[in-house]
């Protein structure tokens, strides 16, 4: 039984490798760049970078890299088996066996695989912002939405291994098209990206004319860190939009109530910590979208405790859990 | 340890008492009406229908009324601890502790409440249509829209026992009213009382003109029941409302595999059996509305084993294990 475990959480962008202690201390950590472009064939390029940080880290501390236990966090449709089954956001490696072209590498038998939002899950439940929580529902809000189900203690990995993609619960039948092949998925209004296109949307309506002057009178300029921005200033116009942003959230937070019984939710990704009135509209919005709400014990919400780690953090935990 | 139980599905309009055995046999029957209008304290005149039922079929038997575990289901959010918290469609009997009250008035320990749709999923997970199946939702199409979640073998009661409440969750953001206070539920599309209302819609909008002319070409006069004998007889606009409705079932089952990943439905309630074009247009539009439906297994959605029946069926399970 290994002292330390290594968990990658593998984007489309960046891979971050932990090497963390069974109490959840971090030995060492890596973060490199993911090939966008693979050339080869599907999951290879990034089967390298991985492996390079699996040497790196195992050599810090003298180990070696066919022994320690290693955890995957993938985005997309993970197959409990190890078979990325769908993944919209790293096309490169979707259809790829990864857990395995790893393990062969690197000569271990000892390689997990486990949905990213589902890693970052298990890091808080077991030591940061769920933790002794026993029904909870994490919400990673970035370009999309992922999350994790946490009921009666276990978090709910569902018949393949795909449960927790919230971000694809429709909230608006018919409404904004989703890089899922759908419409009106919670992600196109609550995530970063919703931000992004709401941005987009109010300029163009010339709804943010404050803000679009700050951007060279250009509404096509108008991104969604200059409503943050604006916002932090005190425009009033930006708040608003932030605040519709909170509704959203709250609206697809009041399902998951709804349907689980969840009294608590740790908000993680980027939104969360880009600005501080997305949450605080959240939670007041709450208490008119939750239906019973007044016949509830108060619900909670909390910004996750590893932030950006939380995935790498919870992929160490499936590497114990599997050796 | 009892051979028997007896369990209540306790609705808006009618109680169904049956006696049951372990095996799922069912032993007696009675049915009765239950009062609208109260002039009691909370939930005493409810309690008085359901003591006769008991004393009836334990009389039957030449069994005790005090010594048969006896289990209830009840419409609304039912505390753990017996407090039927918010009961928006038995206002009668909201806020009462009901089971306390039955308890009391038959000198029996052993009276145990779960929520109706929760009990109708038990059901159908030991003895019915989700028998040996890990990861299933349970629907219930009635007036509104009940449910059960079964996650990895356990039925989800989340935090204080309120899960399930899937009608409740919001498919079109400020949408139709519902009686719960919010707008958009899924119970307003999907539900009989979502026939009712897209027909009542349809009808006034002119596009049910051959089901009108069948109403003496009144608007007003189109019941839901107008639409499904219309279908019947093959009235082509009379099929596309129900298979718009389908559309609105497809669509919050699609969310709930999104969340889930439940691989498989269990429909019951009134509106799965007044039509025979509801269920199959929802299984046909799920593959354009589940995300990643081609890299999962089949979902199959089934009809109810135990129909009407099922609500009290799970209630005698609630006794069974509660005694």
């Amino acid at each position: 039984m290994s002292d330390v475990a290594i968990g990658v959480d593998v984007g489309g962008t960046k891979a971050l490798a932990l090497m963390v202690a069974r109490d959840g201390r971090v030995v060492g950590e890596l973060k490199s760049q993911t090939p966008h472009d693979e050339g080869f064939g599907a999951g290879e390029a990034t089967t390298k970078v991985i492996v390079e940080q699996v040497h790196e880290l195992c050599e810090r501390q003298g180990l070696s890299p066919a022994q320690v236990p290693i955890g995957l966090g993938l985005p997309g449709m993970m197959r409990r088996d190890g078979h990325l089954a769908f993944a919209p956001n790293l096309q490169t490696a979707s259809g790829a066996d990864l857990g395995a072209q790893l393990g062969t590498a690197l000569g271990n038998s000892s390689v997990f695989c486990e949905n990213d939002a589902n890693c970052a899950t298990l890091a808080e439940h077991e030591w940061g912002a769920g933790r002794g929580i026993r029904d909870f529902v994490m919400v990673t809000l970035g370009t999309g939405i992922g999350g994790g189900v946490v009921a009666d203690g276990q978090l709910v990995r569902g018949r393949s291994g795909f449960a927790g993609e919230i971000g694809h619960m429709v909230v608006e039948a018919k409404g904004a098209p989703c890089s899922c092949g759908g419409r009106g998925c919670w992600e196109r209004y609550a995530s970063g990206g919703g931000l992004h296109r709401l941005t987009r949307e109010a300029a163009l309506e010339g709804r943010l004319a404050s803000v679009v002057e700050r951007c060279d009178g250009d509404p096509k300029k108008v991104r969604a860190e200059d409503v943050t921005a604006a916002a932090a200033d005190g425009l009033e116009e930006a708040v608003t939009l932030l605040r519709e942003v909170g509704w959203w959230l709250a609206l697809g937070l009041a399902n998951l109530v709804a349907i689980l019984d969840c009294g608590h939710f740790v908000i993680g990704g980027g939104l969360s910590s880009a600005s501080d009135l997305v949450l605080p509209a959240a939670r007041e919005y709450l208490a008119e979208l939750v239906e019973g709400y007044d016949a509830r014990p108060a619900i909670t919400v909390t910004t996750s405790m590893f932030g950006e780690r939380s995935g790498a953090m919870g992929a160490t935990l499936v590497a114990f859990e599997g050796a």
